[in-house]
């Protein structure tokens, strides 16, 4: 500690966020370069790598091989799967000497599957899965929260190579058996969601994230069963369409005042009151209307249909269109669509077919059958009794409306959805063969035709692990590192003054490092208090901290257990052999 | 060899200009991805990886700390140092979508400078010495021979900080130190010589160059003491002045037709002969125009003044400017100063003070006293007798005359100089206080008064180092690696059909494995003769090359030494053994 390069600090960094980042720049691990660029000091260097390592390892055991991309890349590759354009302001783009364009990588899809179809030729290659460690790009729009989402950070992502759907389920299989060996061995709590796509289609998803109140990601488990899924992968089940024989004709009524839902319900429970239960919001179709923008700039009008007891959820309508992103239309806008009467915009007016020519996607329970009360395009005034399939028809359904604890789950029809918070820490996912058919990857099979390859891609974020991993464990007084990935395994104070305590210290440092054991050790000598030590100790979280001081007179160190605090007097003759087998469990 | 992911290749690829190139992409060892910027194959990974790690535990040895900075810096630190300008076109710059200024890091001094204000403010925290192994970018004009010239590319940089001269001076000692066991360990011939401080001053400064013939440095050796030098650092030893009183009065002579040393010399020769001697090109004084390029735009005439039988050498030149930029004055520029007479400028119209106002610097050998034939800036006039000190007097003095072989020596003026070529691997730089003046970097001494910190900066290429060890190691049939880089210690070829000879090789392969030998399997069957493997084998060139083939039925094996290409049979009893011996030395 005397010589180590680190300064812990008192005071929280003023552009601190969350707990994992206030205690990792205090405790002199990273230190901001700028807005979501850090630089690691030795300690927080020290727990990526060991990250990284465990990473490795379950790469190279599943029999995944090693490589390296470049982090600045030529443009043409990303025209060719037009991630160029879709990316749109996300990604670092740069000019060099002489004009060429150029990215930082976001991801290397397309550098894989071109190193693959350099390589590769015939399904005898195959299966393939190759990976890298590496520094990847995002110009976020909003960095935040330290390590979390930065915009240079550290990504191992692999990528598989499969001639068929089977070779690619078995590659995605192993993957995910790997993960699964990795978050365990990385030591916190995690959870597997079924996940969304992304940006370029593909099949089967999973995410792995870290539990944590923190986190930017919302997930939900169900009551009764197994089901698990980010809300932004919520599909929810369509309801059995309804037999409307029997339903009166679609009639507009007067409702004055009532371009809210509340308004609407109330004045319909006052003026047209129903003999089998009042009306609800749920009784009620809400008619949002949003812009996409496209990423080449264009922009879009869309309608979307909810029940009105539902909101649309931004982050799940994006979920659906990416890499399109969806805003509010605003006054100027909705003034382009003279059919559209602000409080009162109905179906009549809506959809590709209708006047305003504004495509209508709705909400998956709104199966033909069901009746809505609903804007009648006129100031003032709704239809009730609106029978989809008879009075309109939607152009297509999309995952918009809110999920919300309580939800009937999707999966087994019984238990029902619960949320909590999480961070995205790893994400598994069959890509399938847009890249491959984007770039012209193809082998020959046993028949001698060519056939286009399948892929799999699977990302797991070191970088952001150390702070996901630093927030779910740490405490009131510190980080509190699992073993497997902590700066050290031993943290030795020296607490006294007296020379007998740092020659006892430095003879236990020096016993234990010869047996393997990592050991910070505080040899600080002066000004520096015990319990300026000790507060740098539990600050910093190496796992056990072993303190050299009083009772050495008495024969006796103190061995504490960092995340319990258990503390034991250990007699110094027994000293590393206790504590080699408290590191090693 | 069956799994892993390499093809080698038959024919070179069209872009490589030197053998390394050549062999590492033949080998699939590298992929080109851009100008100036490749992937790694994991056969290349793996070399860069075993570098980077003799370098790792060397810099740790010395008690460097590791930190790790981002790629993608702001420009503020920069601007700070002056190098966001000084760099001019010569490093990537980029915007976020803010609009911010950032570049790719070329080196990062300013970055650890401004760690170190950051977290120490006194004398006791010193000396320390903190690097990195990390991505670097530059925007080379010429990106050149692969791995050798690249324009991303990984850097070993680290920065000793220290109170004064004497601890720079140990410091560097320290780094000078670590970097001989770093490249004796790598395995290569290297030499080190005096080298240039570049853009930000500082002193003492030396290089670490691979010999090699393909390199883009040139450097001297003294035939007679340990003098070693790169050509732009070769100091020309200033000969003492001269008495002049005898010498004769300065006078104009008609030399038409003479705007060459040439024709000068044949000239005087034919038509003013000397007693003592012949007119040489030695005797006379030639005067070069350029123009200096500053990095801010502007450019500014200057004349150099050197023997007639000596070129200004760009290089030499550019390196006592850096980063000024050097190019030849044109037609047009040359007009614009009507003092100038082509052919036959002097002395007269040169200098700060003279008409032209051009500043006027020559080799440092032209000394007061000497005498020189020079330009009477008339056409077809030359002034004989030109004496230094008495007829003109320059601005001062500049090395850019060429270094030739036989020029003497500088050091002990006794030896001669010869020249090679080499490629730089490692720097060492006593970088002095102008970084930490710039950022403001001080700390308390121990009298309690600020004081600024004093500088030393290192580095290794490790990518430039595979291509240089690559370089100097290969023969005609492939690579041929130094045993601690080698992708593998063993290569072991099943060359045959029969499974007997496949067991065999497995188990072998098994028994290596066990006792830590790495090994590199040809496991291929069915169309790939054993011809093909050796080719292959000898392309890749891990040093130890195993035959398990035709001699398993009379009990032996081939253990062949990929360098010497001595081959031993070796009893299948006794194999693993005498190949684990062979491996360990």
């Amino acid at each position: 500690m005397s010589t180590l390069f680190v300064r812990t600090l008192r005071d929280d960094p003023n552009d601190a966020e969350v707990p994992s980042h206030r205690l990792l720049v205090r405790a002199g691990y990273i230190r901001r370069a700028a807005p979501g660029i850090y630089s690691w000091l030795p300690l927080g260097l020290r727990v990526l790598r060991k990250i990284e390592a465990i990473i490795r390892e379950e790469m190279d055991d599943m029999g995944a091989q090693e490589l390296s991309f470049p982090a600045l890349l030529p443009k043409e590759p990303y025209d060719a799967t037009n991630r160029w354009t879709d990316y749109g302001p996300n990604i670092f783009r740069l000019q060099d000497r002489k004009g060429g364009d150029y990215l930082l990588g976001p991801t290397h899809e397309e550098m894989f599957t071109l190193v693959v179809k350099d390589l590769y030729s015939s399904y005898k290659d195959l299966p393939l899965s190759i990976y890298q460690i590496q520094n990847k790009y995002r110009d976020e729009a909003r960095p935040r929260a330290g390590l979390l989402r930065g915009r240079e950070f550290v990504m191992k992502d692999s990528y598989s190579f499969d001639i068929d759907d089977a070779g690619l389920a078995a590659s995605y299989q192993l993957h995910r058996d790997a993960y699964i060996r990795i978050f365990d061995r990385l030591g916190f709590e995690y959870v597997i969601v079924k996940a969304t796509s992304g940006a370029m289609g593909g099949s089967a998803s999973e995410e792995f994230l870290a539990k944590a109140e923190v986190g930017e990601d919302t997930y939900v488990r169900c009551t009764h069963c197994d089901y698990a899924a980010n809300v932004e992968a919520v599909t929810v089940r369509a309801p059995e369409a309804i037999a409307y024989d029997d339903a009166p004709a679609a009639h507009a009524e007067d409702t004055p005042g009532t371009p809210t839902i509340d308004t609407l319900v109330d004045h319909l429970n006052a003026t047209y009151p129903r003999d089998d239960r009042p009306w609800a919001a749920g009784d009620t179709l809400k008619n949002v209307l949003v812009v996409l923008k496209h990423p080449d700039g264009t922009r879009e009008p869309l309608a979307i249909g909810v029940p009105g007891d539902r909101e649309v959820d931004q982050k799940r309508l994006e979920g659906q269109l990416e890499p399109i992103e969806v805003e509010a239309m605003d006054e100027a806008e909705f003034a382009k669509h003279p059919a559209l009467v602000k409080g009162y915009i109905g179906p009549g007016a809506l959809g590709e077919e209708s006047t305003s020519g504004i495509r209508f996607l709705v909400d998956p329970r709104i199966v033909e059958g069901t009746r809505w009360v609903t804007g009648a395009n006129v100031h003032g005034s709704h239809v009730i009794d609106m029978v989809v399939g008879r009075d309109f028809t939607p152009d297509g359904t999309i995952e918009a409306a809110d999920v919300r604890d309580g939800d009937t789950c999707p999966n087994c029809l019984e238990g029902s959805l619960e949320s909590a918070r999480g961070i995205e820490m790893g994400h598994i996912f069959q890509l399938g063969r847009s890249y491959a058919q984007a770039l012209g990857l193809q082998v020959l099979d046993e028949n001698g035709k060519l056939v286009t390859v399948t892929m799999g891609s699977y990302g797991i974020g070191p970088s952001r692990a150390v702070a996901a991993i630093a927030e779910g464990t740490l405490d009131d007084i510190g980080l509190c590192w699992p073993r497997n990935v902590a700066p050290a395994d031993v943290h030795v104070v020296a607490a006294g003054k007296d020379d007998a305590i740092f020659e006892f210290a430095e003879s236990l440092v020096a016993d234990l490092s010869e047996q393997g054991i990592e050991v910070l050790y505080d040899d600080r000598r002066g000004k520096v208090s015990p319990g300026v030590k000790f507060k740098d100790a539990e600050l910093i979280g190496v796992p056990t901290i072993v303190t050299v001081g009083r009772g050495l007179a008495d024969g006796t160190i103190e061995v504490r257990d960092r995340r319990t605090d258990e503390r034991q007097e250990v007699a110094v003759g027994d000293a590393a052999a206790h504590i080699v087998s408290a590191v090693r469990g």
